[in-house]
């Protein structure tokens, strides 16, 4: 049986306000995405967030995005240079390696966030500036990837290290892509049909699509959403299922390096 | 005759607002400060800032501020505890490092900025939190202090190596430290003055006060603005007045180490 | 008996961030102070928080702060000349009083927030700039002060109106001022003891110190707190006491002007 | 001959940091739209511009964009609900509105910037979103706007005044829209050229086509830039031009109503 991680977005908090129940979340997942500052995120809530992942022996990484705290960074923002946006994303990573590297807890791997990260998934250009970016820092860092993506490609193409990453509550179409929001079954709420689909990638190599393929897949990591209501219970859910399949849940990279 | 440097604040640009000619100021300098997004500054700037630098040899170093673009960090913020403006300040040294070292011109020292650089060095408390967030990001790293003040002691104490910086247009009181800005005499206009004020302290090892002491100090850098009228004509006067001298115009730290 | 308002802040949320249950507290309290965009609350938040209001005919005004959304208002920062800070708190009352406009619900008061809140109280040169902000816009608007402060004094003196607020859980010293947080006993956890406070102020017209005195006032507005543990069900209790002991609980302005 | 308002931009200025030369604009044009804080701008440069405007006499207006300081209003931003957008132009023409009531100096008028004002003029839905914002704070407010535009159409079906708006340095296409900056003579850097292009829509009510046409227009004002390099130079011939030609130059709100 597999070895599977399961990797969640954390450090979401900023100031006086609070996103997610990090702590909860720090006990089930193996993998943290930690948030930079720029979407969400302060220096005060990623020391704290490194600190209590170092606790758990959670793998810790920078979760980049665009300059939005406003929106969270889901707006959709275009207009800037490739360079420019390679700029934002180098000095996320680096902030968040530095204080990790201060607090002894190197981090692993970078995921892109919200807007940034469904761009950059079909735009090649935008998928080079985040690989340019991620290398250039560290090019021992690992990046959390989309199946068939273009970021996928890209890091593959740069010679970056990647994390396959899966999605449990997603249905996927039949080029390997998450079906679109707007369509109808586009989330599983189901959580049975989770746990199936995950098994299904995980352990049996395919992402059952909705035209009825299977797609082969090297699954290196499940996503687990920190934000949503009940995502505490869903990730334990989640967690239970594979223990009981025989996976076993640990990093995709090793922390202590 | 010896060496000498000369610093300046670099790199506080914002979007599309600019402010201070970095570029000519490069022309004259051996050691750049540069903001880290805070006070002022973004990636973008910080790119360009530290590129420009390595074209011209420049050490470059991390200017950290209060969380302040609007007050450009020269509001004086308080009721944050300690180990949150130490966040802050390592968050800041570690995006510019990352930043710099992505561009093969690793940073020498660190700077810091307006109101949290006049709190810090009257304030052992916080003079200690800012040595403890450089020496937590690299201990190898310079820390520029004025001569007498807390952040020169904390440095000192924690084994932080320290550039001791002198200012060319500004009276010294009897205890070395700058008069207040509120004083009469407190800025010098002079030119000719500032020169003199500057050989006394780099050449001959003492800072005069206003009330006619001489002062030991070991100078390794002078500090010339960047962002007033007249700062280029200024900073060329200076550097020629010290060649004339016969001092040598050196960055403090090799910045291809 | 006598007629009371509770007043509470609201619409503090901002972005994707969420703080305090305005929903459950605009079912007790008769007056909100509405975050303007500076300290927390944004263009949405502010629009809800308007509409939320006007639906359960609760009375709404401005709540300015300092700019400072990372402090959420209660960092202290200085170094700003009176005229600015003026002009930020006039632009803050005048966004929130355009936007009660346009939604057909106007505001009725202002209540400065946090630090800005504190330092005015006890420094008569702010206390005169928020003033002479409020009265810039419409001097009609009534002005939330503490008794005995010096933002009392100031409204009083440029013929503000004024409604006198005092506190449920908070202990006064002998010059009627809220004792320091940093002292024993500054805060009333008893929920008895603070309704007995509460009646002592409102029904017998006095506040009643640490030093044993009893200091004449006319409490025109209770304060409830919206973003601490168990607010709802403390503001809950508060009201039922009141109602009990034959208050009537009003807005101390009526909203539909 | 006919009269003409010269507008532009204002106030963009932000903290310490200066963009155009209101001070040199403000002798030669008579209606300024001041930027509210959101793309630029602060209260503080708001009181300032407003201030400067009344003592020229000048009409002042509202300058709403996206919340983006860093883009300058530039990105394209998007994934807001319409009426989320509404809300932020709301708060910024209230904002503006309200600070120059307080200064006696009402406003007259609103003008969309940057991307928020080219993604409306050619998006039904964004245009209808701005002029429900415009109408609901005051509907005496009169929105400038392109010919030919969404915006134009949604003001006119709303019953909202219009001020027809022309570009000097700027080429037209056929449908009446200015021709893509990406194209080759989008931008007429020819100044006789451009005071040629101002009288055929001004004097003789058509714009002059790339194909050829001559569409008719009726021109309420001439946009002037402020931060481009030689904008007073390009305001003061286009002003001496117009002058020359017998046009009488005046706003076209009278900004003491």
């Amino acid at each position: 049986m597999p070895t599977i991680d399961l990797n969640c977005d954390m450090g979401e908090s900023f100031g006086a306000y609070t996103i997610g129940d990090d702590k909860a979340m720090l006990e089930l997942i193996t993998t943290a995405n930690i948030a930079c500052g720029f979407h969400a995120g302060d220096p005060v809530v990623m020391r704290e967030t490194i600190l209590a992942a170092k606790a758990k022996h959670v793998a810790i990484g920078a979760h980049p995005s665009f300059m939005d705290l406003y929106g969270f960074g889901r707006r959709r923002i275009s207009g800037e240079r490739p360079e420019d946006i390679e700029a934002q994303i180098v000095y996320q990573i680096a902030a968040l390696q530095g204080m990790a590297h201060a607090l002894s807890w190197p981090m692993t791997h970078v995921k892109t966030h919200g807007s940034l990260g469904n761009m950059a998934a079909v735009d090649p250009e935008l998928a080079a500036v985040c690989v340019r970016a991620i290398h250039s820092v560290d090019p021992s860092l690992i990046f959390i990837a989309l199946p068939f993506s273009e970021t996928m490609k890209a890091a593959e193409k740069a010679g970056l290290r990647v994390a396959c990453e899966v999605y449990a509550d997603r249905s996927y179409d039949d080029a390997g892509m998450l079906t679109s929001r707007q369509q109808e079954g586009a989330v599983i709420h189901d959580l049975n049909q989770s746990v199936d689909q995950v098994l299904s990638m995980v352990r049996d190599g395919f992402i059952p699509t909705t035209g009825g393929l299977k797609l082969p897949v090297e699954a290196a990591t499940v996503c687990v959403h920190g934000d949503t209501p009940g995502a505490v219970d869903m990730a334990r859910a989640l967690r239970a299922a594979l223990t009981r399949e025989g996976c076993t849940i640990a990093p995709f990279a090793c922390p202590a390096r």
